[in-house]
C-alpha cells in the first residue's frame, strides 16, 4: 500500500467551490484501478489549506496508471484551477500504525504496514 | 476528530534509529486522553522525511493536554534531536472520505467526518 499526500492551497474565497467539485471528482479518482480510498482534511491553522491522502495498492498505480488515464483530464479540469501555488505530490510507504486500546493497561500493538 | 499533521525531516543517516525510538514513544501518545490512533509513514522520494498523522478526540487534546503533560518531555527526550529542521505542526478536520466499492457500478459513497 502507497500512501499519495498533498496539500492543497486553494484560491480564497474559493473554498465551498473547491470542495464541492472535489467531491465530483472522487468518484473519477476511485474508478481508477489500484485505487483504495482518499480523504481530504480541512486545515485549522490556515482555512484555505487542505490535506489530500489517497490510498493506492502500487506507486504505478499512480504515477502511470492515474495520470496518464483520460480520467486524469477531467480530474484537472474539474480541480487544478484552485491550486495556488501548484502542489507538490510525495508518495510514502507504511513504517508503523498504532490505535488506542480503550485501557492505558492494555498491550501496545504496533503493526508493521509493510 | 481532529487529524494533526508533521512532516518529519530526519538527520541522515539516523533513520532506523529515528524509527525505533518512534516505535518506543509511541506507546507514550497512545497513553494520552482523548489520543485515538496514529501512523507513521515514509517518504519514496526524500527518504529521511516521514509522515506523522496522528487523530485526537479534540484539538485541546494534543495542543494542551498532550504537550503540557509530563509524558510529553519523554517524548520529546525520544525524539526532537532527530528533526531537522525542527517540524511545522499543523491540524485538521475532515472533510470527506471515500472508499473503493469493489465494482465500478455501485453508488459512490462520499461521507462527511464531522
Amino acid at each position: 500500500m502507497i500512501l499519495e499526500v498533498a496539500i492543497l492551497n486553494v484560491r480564497s474565497p474559493m473554498e465551498s467551490e473547491f470542495e464541492a467539485a472535489f467531491t465530483k471528482a472522487s468518484a473519477i479518482i476511485a474508478s481508477i484501478r489500484g485505487y483504495i480510498s482518499h480523504e481530504l482534511h480541512r486545515c485549522i491553522e490556515v482555512p484555505n489549506r487542505y490535506l489530500l491522502l489517497v490510498r493506492w495498492q502500487t506507486l504505478e498505480d499512480h504515477t502511470t496508471g492515474f495520470r496518464r488515464s483520460p480520467e486524469y483530464d477531467q480530474w484537472k479540469q474539474l480541480l487544478h484551477h484552485f491550486y495556488d501555488p501548484f502542489p507538490t505530490v510525495e508518495h510514502f510507504e507504511g513504517v508503523l500504525q498504532y490505535q488506542d486500546n480503550s485501557t492505558q493497561n492494555a498491550e501496545p500493538r504496533v503493526k508493521n504496514l509493510q
